[in-house]
């Protein structure tokens, strides 16, 4: 058995790890590592269950860093553990192309589960995991065959405490009675402004009490008690547990250990020696002796545990061979062999059918009629299940007691989104979550940090613009939009009818490494007429929906609920002998990765006379329409009215479209 | 006396109201303001300290509907009241241009203190409120002499407590020991998707205890109890109280009360039948006999109060008449009538003095050179407060038992955000917030209400692109300005050195109907000379930094730190004869509503060889540069690396606005 100076003496390798490398670096955060060295030695020592050398194993246990600018703990976690994380990976912290950026990112380093650093969102993000493995056990494990089950454990800082989102989603988790949820929180008093006490004075374990979770307290430098607190914590199943530990920032540095000074700076050579001298530590930076490696490589207790997991899946299999298949197809993330197909049949069917549809209720009927084929899809809606019309036939709510396959998320957008980002990383399930467009600014960095992992996170935001009437502008995207569009790798979609509604969904179905915002309208939509090649088309973002006669002399460019006044504005302007062609554009992102000729052959560089029209900020437009072109759409709030009086007070009509157009040919 | 039946009476005027206005608008929610109708009968009519006649005075109570769906429920009480708001007015709920809009919409309503319906950050605002009171008081009341003294109330329900925000601010609330903030909490156990308990099993009342608050539990349609809680919460002067009422979702419709049928939906023609029989209610829809407008009336009592209140303040006046003229100087949101020479002459002294320096260092000179002329200052930041720069010289911490005139946030952007919404509104305060660009993103939507509301909230936004170096993509701003860029009344100003950012604060603290967001950078950025006509025209968003050298061939367009790129790229085109001159835009919005004469020479139509140089997204730039010109920017996130290799590794750099141009002309 080690003795606790040798647990304390692995510890301080994180702590000079770290204060090395951020010296090295010359920028960080060395005041948490210190802080959590003896939490972490416990947990990844004596708990975690992982693999250094297959890091993708998804029985894995899940271990995210909320506190993410503490980010050397993490990545001296890995390299002591035996992950391919180097002695010169450490060297290179926050330097380019590094394995060690300055937050941890996803697919920068072997073991880093999700890309932290936002405060609070690393904590939804366990939340997610969580929810997956509960939800994925549910519908996999069979008696005697526990293939799916895994603990989710997350370090905290009080900065991700003071965050709104933790209430969000500590909240649910307390309700859905998380129990194999364990979050260790880093209570060293301190934040970036000072003492916390002046700005954050919280009962904690009051807090998290009454919201369902176990809340132990402990000291966290003891590490007897912090192991007993882990022990207390995974024997509550019926719980999500708290580990409160009360720690000193920068522990182990003489002059600077609890203060805010050890938070985000290098310690300072000076300070750096002085600690060496304090944690009696001989060796040179980056150079540790061989005892202290083998102590802490998992590299041998790792490959145990996932062989003895693999003999388990080999049981199962036997026993459930078409389960097993489907568990697997589901955990590499493949769809169904016959997705592709069925799915283009869906879409040929719409065009078929025909009829006019609000937008929202075409996407409820593409949810109908794909989710048959994908169990993987875990919907959910912030408390808007009615009105986005996110639930399906068969949609069944995850409950305390009960799995499912959709999520009732409550009034929480932001805590709904990261916990989708973390569904998505835990793997087997395409999580969809909806709002109104509005109430995405809500979960606005969230969106983001999914489209950084490039994450496949389906966000349904209805009821898009003006048209949503009386609600008023409060409840009225203009900008919206806008920045959906340019936040990179994420795609968006607003789609005019049924058949472009169902094509959106399949090709956010179908996209991978990128997650899809679709747009849908409250109100009704006409459906448009395509030949096969122009509902092929849709898939390429942007197409020509009805050509000009004759010559061409303009074009109309349009998304969404405008296309039909788009095409009004044609049939008019074509009967005046007008050469007009209308441009749909569902996915502008995807339309500009289209190659030269195929984007020339629908926008031809020659025709400046350009309107684009869509109930939305105008200035994304530009792009599209240029210094001579028009842009038909919103600069200002919009009122509260019913849409039809809306769309005439703000002189979206489709007079204006063909008046913007005469004033250019 | 009146007895208990004639204040249910009373009460049920606002429920017939509501749901008569709901059912001919067709439109709406009828649940809450039925649900919280004794509730709002007792708090109007015993308790809050207004005057109909008069909604702006400024010692009024403040009463914010955080549930802003409820809409009803304000205006039927505004109407009841004696405000100005009448019964056709009611009969136009949800139409255009009426006073009724869908949710309460500051401006439109008289007696409606800030726009709410995104939920949670009503809530918000009322801390907002709390606070403001408390700190004007600090500064202004005299012994025997408390003209500022007033209480704040707020309505609110679950989906309030849902959201992440009721964390941020009612725990900042707590800490601050808020004594004159009562929130009524409509606990009615319905949301939108159904009976909460699926999603939503917080112990609410431990919950507000963890944060230091009073909390008391009735029965919400018990008027005694409803009285004696009130009376309760007002008597705690050390806490803020959370009265938490038990209620029935649309009380009194015989088949939908208790349901989430009740909620945001018309009742339908046969029950409000049902209803008005169950609630003995003769008269036809609009109508109410005398009695009930006679015991509503609150004009009398409010103008007594009013009226002692002016007593009250010309004895202040008299006694310390300084202190009287700069309180109605503040609360009239006047400046002081030096302040624009005295402002005018520090940003000259910038432009002579030269330097080089980081903008958010020079913005906090610009924080510490102007806050001695303005004590209305309220600053503050989400715990960064070294990093944004937001501290100046005589700053003092707002504490639990002290005043000051900075608030340490705690790392709670969207509260904050929201919260100093609030202090805009209530008066006597400029508040300032800052937190970094990126997390902005956590503050958006709160943003976007205070452009909405059109108040006088400037926005401090620090390490504002791939600039800020090490901290990677989860830190890195892309497409933030472009989505600041495209909100409706905000102005949003990148300045590129000292003299900029003087001049950015300056039409900030100018702009009496616009918040305003200022970015700035963590990297130093080269002074730029100017002669006093240029230091001029900053104001105009957008002017000529640099006059071409000979014919004018080529425009760049940049800002920020990009516009000393630019400079070289111009000092090289210029050495190699190009014919190019440099705009600096660092408000483009402003630059926008100048007249055609200016920005026609400033940008020459016919002048199509332009490139726009900006470390931000490109999207936003095809505005100015068209389908003809080059922006060089951003497409992908950033990286975790020190600014300079950032820069070369992103292609934004001297040598590629060089090649851009050189390729256009």
């Amino acid at each position: 058995m080690p003795t606790p100076i040798n647990e304390r003496k692995l510890a301080n390798a994180i702590r000079v790890l770290s204060f090395d490398a951020v010296q090295k670096a010359n920028s960080g955060h060395p005041g948490a590592p210190m802080g959590m060295a003896d939490i972490a030695e416990v947990l990844w020592r004596k708990f975690l269950k992982h693999n250094p050398a297959d890091p993708n194993w998804h029985n894995r246990d899940r271990f995210v860093l909320s506190n993410g600018h503490g980010s050397m703990l993490i990545y001296s976690l890995l390299h002591l553990s035996g992950y391919d994380v180097s002695v010169d990976d450490l060297k290179g912290f926050r330097q380019l192309h590094s394995k060690t950026p300055g937050h941890p990112e996803l697919g920068y380093t072997p073991g880093v589960e999700t890309t932290t650093g936002p405060l609070g969102q690393g904590i939804a993000n366990a939340v997610g995991f969580a929810i997956a493995e509960k939800t994925l056990a549910a519908q996999f494990n069979r008696d005697g065959h526990n293939v799916v089950d895994h603990h989710t454990y997350a370090f905290l800082g009080d900065g991700c405490l003071m965050e709104g989102i933790s209430h969000e989603v500590c909240s649910l988790a307390g309700t859905l009675a998380l129990g194999k949820l364990v979050f260790f929180y880093d209570d060293n008093g301190i934040s970036i402004d000072g003492n916390v006490e002046g700005w954050f004075t919280d009962d904690t374990q009051a807090r998290f009490e009454s919201y369902g979770w176990q809340v132990i307290k402990v000291d966290g430098h003891d590490t007897d008690a912090i192991t007993q607190a882990t022990e207390q914590a995974i024997a509550e199943t019926a719980k999500p547990s708290l580990i409160i530990c009360k720690t000193t920032i920068g522990a182990g540095s003489p002059n600077k250990q609890g203060l805010a000074a050890s938070h985000g700076a290098p310690l300072g050579d000076d300070e750096i020696a002085l600690t060496r001298d304090a944690l009696s530590w001989k060796h040179a930076p980056f150079e540790l002796d061989d005892e202290i490696y083998e102590a802490w490589d998992a590299k041998a207790k790792g490959d145990v545990q996932q062989k003895n997991w693999d003999a388990d899946f080999e049981a199962y299999k036997k026993a459930y061979p078409e389960l097993a298949a489907e568990l697997s197809r589901r955990l590499n993330g493949e769809l169904p062999a016959d997705f592709a197909s069925q799915a283009q049949a869906y879409i040929q069917q719409t065009q078929e059918a025909g009829g006019d549809v609000a937008s929202r209720k075409a996407s409820q009927n593409a949810i109908n009629s794909l989710q048959p084929l994908l169990p993987e899809l875990l919907g959910g809606s912030a408390d808007l299940a009615g009105s986005n019309l996110t639930l399906f036939k068969g949609a069944k709510g995850i409950e305390k007691d009960a799995d499912g396959n959709y999520i009732y998320y409550g009034v929480r957008e932001f805590g709904m989104t990261a916990i989708a980002n973390g569904i998505a990383l835990h793997g087997g399930f395409i999580p969809y979550v909806a709002t109104f467009l509005m109430f995405m600014e809500y979960a606005r960095n969230a969106v983001r940090m999914g489209a950084l992992m490039k994450q496949r996170v389906i966000h349904v935001y209805t009821h898009d613009s003006i048209g949503l009437g009386e609600d008023g502008p409060t409840h009225q995207p203009v900008e919206q939009l806008t920045s959906l569009r340019t936040t990179p790798n994420l795609r968006t979609w607003r789609p005019c009818d049924a058949t472009e509604s169902a094509s959106a969904w399949v090709e956010a179905i179908k996209s991978e490494n990128n997650p899809s915002a679709l747009i849908f309208s409250r109100q009704s939509l006409p459906h448009q007429a395509r030949d096969s090649e122009q509902v092929a088309n849709i898939t390429k973002g942007g197409y020509v929906l009805a050509k000009e006669q004759g010559e061409l002399q303009a074009i109309i460019i349009a998304t969404g609920s405008e296309v039909g006044l788009a095409m009004e504005a044609y049939e008019a302007l074509s009967a005046n002998g007008v050469g007009v062609r209308v441009v749909s554009m569902p996915c502008a992102e995807i339309f500009v990765e289209q190659d030269d000729s195929y984007r020339e052959a629908v926008l031809p560089a020659d025709i400046r006379a350009r309107v684009a029209v869509e109930a939305a900020h105008v200035d994304y437009w530009y792009k599209f329409v240029g210094l001579d072109g028009k842009v038909i759409g919103m600069t200002t709030y919009g009122e509260s009215a019913p849409a039809s009086d809306l769309y005439k007070e703000f002189g979206i009509t489709t007079d204006a479209v063909v008046e913007a157009v005469n004033s250019l040919v």
